[in-house]
């Protein structure tokens, strides 16, 4: 398989979770943001969005959309789930999941901010529009977790909202949020860092790291 | 089940037209969003995001996050499917969900242009804003489409693709997009609208419309 994607999209990371949970190995592709490789026109024929990841499958098929991808790879490579087996209980899991790459992650990505920037919005208004998604979208986790056993999102083992969370967190630092103010949600991180198929798929650990 | 919703609100929309396609009846609680009823304690207490849709079971679980909700509406009442049973195309249908429900709707929702009004941007760039985020998830979808036989997204029978098409080109249309740009869209969105689970479904409809 090939994945292309970028060292710091929060996006890219999920997949790279979800690939060394699975035990499956990709060869990764860079695709670099911040220079405008998404706009390449052979890579706008892989992935019309122009957005990563985007995942060749070793049968030439190319799937976009980070968690149709991280379905997919459930669908096909069942073990270790990445969901329970219970409806009501993958429902919340996945509205774990798409409360942060729905409603916090897609309004704070890179072309999101650079839309602001290009109405003439200073950096510092920037930085505030970005960090407050992000607090917005982990306080509604940290509340939907608050019952739910730990460490991990659900339970002793991670699933999809883990796979989410972990970058999410990622972005949240770098925007200035002061994430002591979610403890369930840290004690899922520490969790997860304890795992070299978390450890492993972070953005410093890529080809592509700057 | 009760289904705390909002006329207008694509994300509710989709759950309506999932209930009425697999034949389920709701109680629809309206939950006026322009009036800030989501911000209510009661409210945020079954939905800690503030947002809207909100599903109480009959079992009294509560599920939030449309898209969550409505695979749990197809794990659990499979018949008519919303989702095909190959992988791949499971992974295609979502992907194109997703390009609406992760990477459009969110940018333009209430919230965001509530934002953006209290940064100070003028209402003419406020809707700019909005519709050319849905030009681009459109566009998007559109291009994802294009070799897939119709009349709906994928074949002869809607999906969860079309749950979150037909609620999306409604906004763009609210907010000036020429949807004629869209021909693919157009012709799953005319197959959609002849089929009474859609038409019940649509914001006009429901019992707090305006």
């Amino acid at each position: 398989m090939k994945l292309h994607g970028y060292f710091r999209s929060a996006a890219s990371y999920r997949v790279r979770i979800a690939l060394n949970l699975k035990g499956l190995s990709a060869q990764h592709l860079p695709c670099h943001l911040r220079k405008g490789e998404q706009r390449d026109p052979a890579y706008l024929r892989l992935n019309p969005q122009g957005f990563v990841p985007t995942l060749e499958t070793d049968g030439g098929a190319v799937l976009i959309q980070s968690l149709a991808i991280i379905e997919w790879l459930e669908e096909t490579h069942p073990e270790p789930p990445l969901l329970p087996k219970d409806p009501l209980q993958r429902a919340r899991v996945r509205a774990v999941a798409q409360v942060l790459a729905c409603d916090t992650h897609p309004v704070q990505n890179l072309k999101v901010l650079g839309r602001l920037r290009a109405l003439g919005l200073p950096e510092d208004k920037v930085t505030a529009w970005a960090a407050s998604a992000n607090r917005d979208g982990l306080a509604a986790c940290e509340t939907l977790l608050a019952d739910e056993p730990g460490p991990f999102c659900f339970g002793a083992a991670p699933s999809l909202a883990d796979l989410c969370l972990i970058p999410q967190l990622g972005n949240a630092r770098r925007f200035g949020v002061d994430v002591a103010a979610f403890p369930r949600l840290l004690q899922a991180e520490a969790a997860a860092r304890a795992m070299p198929a978390f450890a492993d798929a972070a953005p410093e650990r890529q080809i592509d790291a700057e």
